[in-house]
């Protein structure tokens, strides 16, 4: 039977952590938050980031966890005297930080995100890393709660002890269908920080436009950018890179070749192969793979680009290339009839001379194509798996040796989809479910949601990434459940009341979410 | 083949009518837009909604057409000297308004909307009402444009004559599921008015949250709504109306009863019916049709709800009305057995009570349930087609002689629903394909696209809505066609570039429109 329900279909929770810990203990006993007795104490290590770090969460515990009491009717209250409280056990006065190694420069693949935090009259937050210590410092800003009176700040008695279960969980963000502005970015790395996500990859160009300013290729974004004010200049992205930095989150440029370089066609047309049909050129296709001064340009691009990026991973995309195209230009008919190649060994081949233009640090990442055209890839490259046959896939990929993003279940363009929908999809699980083979999986390094940039731009991007993005990045981080040794995909219902908090959260701190799952409301 | 096309999908228009005017002739001559030598001149008749709109026009044309040029590159422009343009006629001089009949105070439902506008050096725009003068006004805003070189406002030599081919173009916000504060709401009104809809259909209270304050149950809302600060008083209904009423747009308040009550019982528990399973009581479902308490109640605040907003149609709601829960009601089931009444006989009950606490002048509007429930409906009464079944829901009401409010096919809440979805659906078309019959047709007097409130709140709400209720708005609007007598209904390709522009506009002027179709850009 439907039963009128007034109020929220999902009453959102008070101070529980998004994405989940691993291991969290919390008491029914709380402490207040008093900003006038409150410390925060360095024991150990220091550096930059920490302290800008604490500055911020400090900020964030005093001043966005909701409007205090105006002039609310009292019966709606529920009058909560604290101090008799039984619950009660007094003000919080410290958090001591105890971050025993120097810190690191730059995020990477391999950091350590792991910390301990407990929360008592004084609180101790343990890291061995800085970027453990940042994602301990969201945690601990996330277990404060507004008192139900709404007067004070209060945090329960917690023990956490907390990893993330995948190493690479990122968000795909293009700004090439649509221009993001540099405002939109950094809010963007914001959200991430506050769902713990630590790869923003920047599918920067593609056939639309062209925004990267180069300094080598001016007439890059000159002409293929949709208009002069829309472009990312070097200070533009160096900024987004400190930011990302300070958050723990590491920052991987895609320019991807052959396919979608349409817009680089605008300043040089000779890179991009002719499409015939009847004998007439009808259009532009794919790079043509024939051309000596393509690669030359593209050395020279990456080489600025891997200069200005200081992440080891560079993602040369390599996705739907129009092999009709290639088929229906007479020099290349030629070129693989004298050759005895057909179009798919000429993608095989473009990408084959293209990734060893990458410096010698450099490690590639592709997508799925240019795994299943056969080229040969190092144990480096990861394969980044979009597509619809994703299991078999990444079984493929896996046991070849090669390891793995995951991305197919995880398309934020799908308007359709809920962060329900998203949570339900863990690829170690499935893999897992089809091989029973558990060797395999530690090669599933993570995955990435993908914010395609066709019907997102910059007025609606935020709201359409969070909190469905959010699902997946406790998906990420989240249970390695012992139960079953891989976890049950469905979200629990737990996290129906929990995301709906976390939304709220995201909205004080100034992240334009949409509502989770139905109707309810934000006190800001 | 696939080809790689640079730039926007769709390439905006540039001065074209949203939507499209019925007759329309439009010269390649274009005059020059400079306020400094532009006059209105009011020729006949004016009043305040009249110099209010020339005034809000007169700012969008010279300040909402998007950026000046810049520092744009040279090569990215079309360099085009205006004046030894062939297609050059001159400054534009003035705009003389003539309207030949005295202001009326608020739009209603069978108002005159129709208007001539002529550009040349000297503009005209002719009304017999002022609401076809707002619309044309509109209409004449929309046909400006920037120059290829962002120098210059142009604007083409044109002749318009305008009318709607429906009367009622409404779109139906839900403030319950989520509250959406005044300034969204006026901003909404906004857009409609860009878009010449003319009915705002406040669904203002549901199950979850009762914002409607009222003078004399102010425990409703004191109870009802989510939150203290989320509620519309009397002045911010006051404001919505007088906001709307400028724009020549009519506000319909719809109080749902009996179902969708579940916020009034916070207030008044006793008016709900508890529904019972194994002998318990398990929480409450629609409003108790036997307790003469209710309609008291009913009665007080429609008088009170009338008195507020002028308008003369009321929407009682009446949808989706659970009578399993009536059912089960041990007192109901004895009523029943009393009386030798259904469940359903006892909605047709309650309505047959309510439709009368109106006044005598107030129309009632109902949702599609109260006339399949077989409640006599008087003549005047708008039944609002809102399920599946709607071709023969349609041809049903409108053969028993009541008309018809259609809303099936233009849920926003579908989130996976383009605008050319929604474009796709002409009621008029679809009652004609069917029965072949020109006669029932003028009985459908309009449409409503419909932006349920679950998934939509003060943050994406105007997003969610535009462009997409455009295409209902254009779909309302236009198209008597003369090839057809009834308009095919796929979107005309040319839609496809004019809904950007339009969108961009929209954005211009401070909508945030989502992009309609694909990647683009606007240059606001």
């Amino acid at each position: 039977m439907w039963l009128a329900q007034p109020g929220p279909k999902y009453p959102p929770t008070k101070g529980e952590v998004w994405p989940k810990p691993q291991i969290e203990v919390k008491e029914k006993t709380f402490y207040i938050f008093n900003p006038s007795q409150f410390k925060v104490k360095i024991l150990d290590q220091t550096c930059a980031i920490l302290t800008d770090a604490i500055a911020r969460y400090s900020y964030i515990i005093e001043n966005k966890l909701g409007a205090k009491t105006r002039d609310i009717e009292p019966l709606t209250l529920l009058s909560l005297s604290t101090n008799n409280d039984t619950y009660f056990k007094g003000h919080l006065n410290e958090l001591q930080i105890t971050l025993t190694s120097p810190c690191e420069e730059y995020p990477y693949l391999d950091m350590d995100e792991s910390y301990n935090l407990t929360v008592s009259s004084s609180a101790k937050l343990i890291s061995s890393s800085i970027w453990g210590a940042v994602r301990g410092l969201e945690t601990f800003a996330q277990l404060f709660y507004l008192s139900d009176d709404r007067n004070e700040i209060q945090v329960n008695e917690t023990v956490i002890f907390d990893f993330p279960r995948y190493k690479h969980r990122g968000l795909l963000l293009d700004t090439s269908r649509h221009f993001i502005t540099l405002p939109n970015i950094l809010k963007t790395l914001d959200a991430m920080a506050i769902n713990k996500m630590n790869v923003f990859h920047w599918h920067i160009v593609d056939d639309q436009s062209f925004p990267y300013q180069s300094e080598r290729f001016p007439e890059l974004s000159e002409r293929g950018a949709y208009d002069p004010s829309m472009i990312y200049t070097k200070a533009d992205i160096e900024r987004v890179i400190e930011h990302a930095r300070n958050r723990g989150i590491r920052v991987i440029p895609e320019f991807d070749v052959p396919g979608h370089t349409g817009s680089w066609g605008n300043a040089y047309g000779g890179m991009l192969t002719e499409c015939y049909e009847n004998g007439q050129v009808i259009g532009f296709g794919p790079m043509d793979p024939t051309r000596n001064t393509t690669y030359k340009l593209l050395r020279d691009l990456f080489k600025e680009v891997q200069n200005l990026f200081p992440d080891t991973y560079f993602h040369v995309g390599g996705d739907e290339v129009e092999l009709e195209c290639w088929r229906s230009n007479p020099k290349l008919i030629e070129y693989m009839k004298v050759n005895n190649l057909t179009a798919s060994d000429l993608h095989a081949l473009f990408m084959r001379n293209v990734i060893p233009l990458l410096a010698k640090t450099t490690m590639p990442i592709v997508w799925q194509e240019v795994y299943d055209e056969g080229v040969s890839l190092s144990r480096d490259t990861l394969v980044q798996v979009w597509k619809y046959n994703w299991i078999t896939e990444m079984i493929n990929v896996l046991r070849t040796g090669h390891r793995v993003l995951f991305s197919s279940s995880w398309y934020l363009d799908a308007l359709g989809s809920e962060w329900k929908d998203y949570y339900a999809a863990d690829p170690r699980q499935m893999v897992f479910d089809v091989t029973g083979n558990e060797t395999l999986l530690a090669d599933i390094v993570g995955g990435e949601a993908c914010m395609w940039g066709e019907m997102a731009d910059d007025r609606n991007v935020i709201n359409r990434v969070w909190p469905r993005a959010s699902a997946v990045a406790e998906r990420l981080w989240s249970y390695q459940d012992s139960m079953r040794r891989y976890k049950l995909s469905r979200a629990p219902s737990e996290a129906y009341h929990r995301i709906e908090e976390h939304a709220c959260r995201m909205i004080r701190r100034g992240i334009d979410a949409q509502p989770p799952s139905g109707p309810g409301f934000c006190v800001v």
